[in-house]
């Protein structure tokens, strides 16, 4: 009887210990959206305070990711999970690896906000905003899928990131087209190209963590798996 | 008596469990270097047949990723290590996850030897050879350091990065004059710049790699710090 009180405590503690940890990754997240969301708006309304606001709170990011990663290690340490419990740890683990990058390519985008366009450039900037309303989508749904481990959703993000290169190539072609009219702009038009680059790699991010959240709920590795595969794993 | 031998039995299964994974890491950083060297080989002399060997051979470095990842989960539910056990099998984890991606740049890069470039443009790509010696080298040797984990290597392959980071900015800038010189090369030049992109990015990861080592060896998070810090971390 004692036996089985103490392994439910033992237990209740990981469920609680864990929980701490998966708000600490759903703070982290928002964080993020709320970088990116403000880096976007940093370069919509040329905000150059905006911007550099952005940039300096990439230390709490990276602070987060730390202070997590040390959470993992100490719940294996001292809780040695098993199986399905383990798996969630790792998710974890990889899953803040990848939002601290998130937080790296935001960081990059507001930099362009520092820089000054004239108006029609300033028009080009427009379909940045678009691919970075798509990407903050992705990071949002991807996010609460994470909070409900939710694997239909996990599925639809990972899905969402075809179009997402799909509208970051459109983008590209129409910027070298600009650049090539007007090769004094190159310098500036290169900036913009490397942003539109950063919010592309944060859809490949976004599409990590999806799979992220099939490998916890599913006990299946889907990385580098086809999107047929992926579908049949998660839905199997 | 028996206990003792028992325990000597389980550790000493570790240590071999453990040397197995170390060999797998250096066969997957071996390939990952060879794929560079054969990146770089197929643009310096427009090899467009070991061009797509590279792009091919990048599905093994996926491989080797999710059969190491599987392997350190496998020891970790096993052996439920704790202190600088787990720390080394934290660090082999990351590293891995780093080594894939560079794997994925190594496949970008492959994709450059693919066009075709004219007799001028084939002077800009003795630039990227140039940088893609010194990539390959912190490559090299951060490979070397995790084999003997030896922190005053990696501490090296640590500042190297900066070096590394001012090349490319050089190079882009050269790639942009030339752009702004002859506009109908924009496309093509481009691609030239995404590969100088591709080699800046691995000597990012090959400073993460250093951190991991510093990271195993002294028991230290490392990563997000100054120069200067680390170096203090690491030889305190």
């Amino acid at each position: 009887m004692d036996q089985l009180n103490l392994s439910k405590h033992i237990s209740s503690s990981f469920n609680e210990e864990i929980d701490i940890v998966r708000n600490h990754v759903m703070a982290m997240g928002g964080l993020i959206e709320q970088q990116l969301n403000n880096a976007l708006m940093a370069i919509a309304t040329a905000d150059t305070e905006l911007a550099q606001k952005v940039i300096d709170t990439d230390l709490k990011v990276n602070d987060w990711e730390l202070q997590i990663d040390k959470e993992c290690t100490s719940i294996i340490v001292k809780r040695q999970p098993a199986a399905s419990d383990l798996r969630l740890i790792m998710a974890i683990m990889k899953t803040i690896a990848d939002l601290e990058r998130i937080g790296d390519e935001t960081r990059r985008i507001a930099r362009v906000a520092l820089e000054s366009f004239n108006s029609e450039q300033q028009d080009l900037l427009v379909n940045l905003d678009n691919l970075g309303r798509h990407v903050g989508q992705m990071l949002h749904d991807v996010l609460d899928a994470f909070a409900r481990m939710d694997v239909e959703t996990a599925l639809l993000v990972h899905k969402e990131d075809k179009k997402v290169d799909r509208e970051y190539e459109a983008i590209t072609r129409q910027l070298m087209t600009y650049m090539i009219e007007d090769p004094r702009s190159i310098p500036k038009i290169m900036n913009v190209i490397w942003s539109a680059r950063s919010l592309e790699r944060i859809g490949d991010r976004c599409k990590n963590l999806a799979e992220y959240i099939i490998f916890f709920v599913k006990g299946k590795v889907v990385r580098h798996s086809s999107a047929e595969q992926l579908e049949h794993e998660a839905r199997s």
